[in-house]
């Protein structure tokens, strides 16, 4: 059964790095890996040099890992053009420009981009069968786990659709006795069609996250980038998402015992404050840390990440469902 | 004449050290500022060690600076509570809980988090006459920035409602000849006005921001960084808004010039990769570098902030209105 793993964090703390790792770890043990990102910066792109489109690619030189990149903002202007589609079959051509004024203007508001990713994202979770484990360098939050909400916010609108249809199917029949026709077309309603499937699509990615995924949070070692992930594990938790693990990444290295000056007093005292906020992360967060990443010299990509997949202990099987059922 | 500054950029590069210190840098040359946080962090209070709320309040042992503290969850509550009053007081009993439902559900969506933070942004633009300058510790992004085009969508419903309605007045008053009630009604209509003081609040808001307001981006030094401030640049362009500088922050001290030994390796080759970096910015983006700020032992607060509002470049004159018009 395949398993969904999402890493989370604030922007800057090195998702992409901590997921690409990850990522390569999975398929250097011969599960059939999918890494996706929704960085519109590339960033996956960078790590392996090679260009990722949003259909899934394989990494080259890796075995059993493929990437794709999902563009937020084409993503959301595919939406648009989706939706315009769709309910232009379905209204009269006279109110066509009335309803594409409408759903632009609906994705002109801040939620659009978000609801476009979501969407998305069910997609890859539905369609990726040939997959062992989907790796996203990106979690939920906010917005996007309200639209976890959308099922029994589309439910209430069914049903109260419903229920005026057969009002009014009702009275038709009446006038008409033995015509079947109303009750045919309500069988066939495209706008209720279509609101069942996103209620069913929305159904099937909470029932997807709460029990098929495994989340992780990327936390660095200050105060802000705590208690952000202590912020995000609360949220999730209100969502009845889990949080599995902290991946903290950003660590200064350590200078030689015998090193003295300016340079090695400051990796010292900076080693020394960090140690101190990973023991808070460690007495007062809950999921275990199950990895700290050094700093390197340079962005990490290449061979690098490989070194940082070795400092990785999250166990790849950690994931998968047997543990989670046992666990 | 006030000014409006905003400091943005991904989270976690330092927007509320450069802003804080910024904002101090400000109020130690006698200028009247306020600062203004939406980081749900608190990290405000953090860097001055005092709580703030959502009410200006004076920044102990610093003359001159007030801040204050949105949290931006609290405030899409009390948007959604005032949303409801000001409905229910215009329909009909029967219908307020069918309102509230709705309004409900249009809280639920992604975007009502960011149009409620602009409000509360529009609402401190209007209302604070006391400042000489008020600094922001974020830049409206993404789908805020979407919120700006909000008149001219107001403009096209309010022409057709008020279309709708002056048709509907003239069938009554053709009706019943001499009775002007009707045009009274629609002169005061509720909906209407609501209608067109969001119009005029957005059309402030958009005024305000493109002729007095100055916009300053965070970075730190690495590829990631400079890729997301480059769009962030063109982001604010594409709706007229230009950004006046860059402020690059967690830059790596060097080491002493005769330290040895591998903590000196490490601070150095990094040093040099963030040189690299650097020239990248100042080569390839256009909006000059005005602070390269040092990385600290530990989190920037208590005194360590004057240390580091004396590393920024930025005048602060540079942005005053004078400066803006002959620039």
């Amino acid at each position: 059964m395949r398993t969904h793993v999402f890493f989370g964090g604030k922007g800057g703390v090195g998702k992409t790095t901590v997921s690409s790792a990850y990522a390569l770890k999975c398929a250097r043990t011969g599960i059939d890996t999918l890494i996706v990102s929704t960085d519109p910066a590339h960033s996956i792109s960078d790590v392996f040099d090679q260009n990722f489109t949003d259909e899934p690619a394989a990494v080259e030189r890796v075995d059993n890992l493929d990437a794709m990149e999902i563009d937020p903002e084409a993503e959301t202007e595919r939406h648009l053009m989706e939706t315009k589609r769709a309910l232009s079959d379905q209204v009269s051509p006279a109110m066509v420009n009335e309803v594409d004024r409408q759903i632009e203007m609906a994705h002109q508001t801040p939620g659009a981009y978000e609801a476009a990713l979501m969407d998305r994202f069910i997609d890859v979770m539905r369609n990726s069968d040939e997959y062992d484990r989907i790796v996203f360098d990106t979690s939920p939050t906010g917005g996007t786990l309200r639209l976890l909400s959308l099922p029994d916010m589309l439910e209430g609108w069914i049903d109260r659709l419903v229920y005026k249809r057969e009002q009014s199917i009702d009275l038709y029949e009446r006038a008409a006795i033995g015509n079947e026709e109303p009750r045919r077309i309500m069988d066939g309603d495209p706008i209720l069609d279509r609101l069942t499937t996103r209620k069913e699509r929305f159904e099937f990615a909470g029932e997807t996250l709460r029990t098929n995924a495994a989340f992780f949070l990327v936390a660095n070692p200050d105060e802000l980038s705590i208690r952000e992930t202590q912020r995000a594990i609360d949220e999730l938790q209100s969502y009845d998402l889990e949080v599995r693990g902290l991946a903290v990444n950003r660590l200064t290295p350590e200078p030689d015992p015998n090193e003295n000056g300016r340079g090695a007093r400051f990796l010292r005292d900076r080693v020394a404050t960090e140690r101190e906020r990973l023991n808070e992360l460690h007495e007062n967060i809950d999921p275990p840390v199950v990895a700290e990443i050094q700093t390197r010299v340079s962005e990490v990509k290449g061979t690098i990440l490989d070194t940082v997949a070795e400092e990785l202990s999250i166990d790849v099987d950690q994931v998968s469902p047997d543990t989670v059922s046992s666990g």
